[in-house]
């Protein structure tokens, strides 16, 4: 009894840890509510993330910025749950390119699960059920993932209980190198914090 | 002869000092761009700008918050002129609230010209020609007011010649005060910067 006792606490207590783990930038600074950061690929060569019209036509992709525009364009997290102000590793929330484009679409990501590609457009509509714009970070090694994750984590009362359905990664798509679904390779990216408080150059 | 090179010059430089007259917040600093600020109302009382659905529907409206909600949603100006790091007077840009919302359109300001309601789904859309996403904060008194202008000023080359035509000013629409053209009484506003460089709360 116990023993059960101790094993039940201590899966407890490993969760809360595991739900209250802060994701960090390169300084090793919590990653903030709204605040700007360039999400920086690990592996060299290669551009931070930005937005590109591979058939020149809306919605906009989430792609691999070109070796010309290196840092890519700033990126803000949205942590679902409204009471967190800092990004929990797991826990689901809005990515989003804070700046005007020449797309009607909102710059929240979004995953098209047809094409299995990430697109502007997306919503924190509270309709129940599986959502398509929920996204969660997860460490991977000394630097991070991206999973789609339709089911609210960390928050209060959750939408609905599938767990998180894969992680995101580059897809050469023509000449542009795209953000989706690729669970056997995913997107190794570390966040850099823009300098000025600025949403663009 | 040197009174008409001497009017010219004064012209000249009336032009020049008006198009870099730089809009100023409360604490008397430059509108940076993609900066956050409130745009707080200057008739008491009277709360900042936020997003409203009066209609349950998207695209959202701009519209003055509520008593409970005094302070209003972060805004953000982005120059037309991509070389201006500042807002200029009379210098069009455009107006976004940089935060996810529940409706799949752009937080990005635009008239819906039938309605006469500024609306989200607003783009920076490079087509030749008036635009209803363009607007300028020109100077009113001590504070300041948002004019409509489709056609680019401050930029190097305009898309097109018209002026702008007319002001935005707050409608009261059932339960909601929403932000569409109303020259007759322009909404006076004073921009207060948020003091965490955070799109929310």
């Amino acid at each position: 009894m116990e023993f059960i006792l101790l094993l039940v606490s201590s899966l407890l207590l490993t969760a809360r840890a595991a739900a209250s783990n802060p994701v960090l930038d390169v300084d090793g600074n919590e990653l903030r509510r709204g605040h700007l950061y360039y999400a920086s690929s690990v592996r060299r060569p290669g551009g931070g993330l930005t937005l590109a019209a591979p058939n020149a036509s809306c919605p906009l992709n989430v792609a691999q910025a070109p070796f010309y525009d290196y840092s890519g364009r700033p990126l803000a997290f949205f942590p679902e749950n409204a009471d967190d102000d800092t990004v929990q590793e797991g826990s689901t929330l809005y990515i989003m390119f804070p700046e005007p484009t020449a797309c009607p679409q909102s710059t929240v990501w979004t995953l098209d699960r047809e094409a299995g590609f990430v697109t502007t457009g997306g919503t924190t509509s509270s309709a129940i059920g599986p959502h398509n714009s929920r996204f969660a970070i997860r460490k991977a090694g000394d630097a991070y993932q991206v999973k789609v994750c339709p089911c609210s984590t960390g928050v209060h009362q959750g939408s609905c209980r599938m767990g998180c359905v894969g992680s995101l990664g580059l897809i050469k798509a023509g000449e542009s190198v795209l953000l989706g679904t690729n669970s056997e390779r995913p997107h190794t990216i570390m966040f850099v914090k823009v300098k000025q408080a600025t949403a663009t150059r």
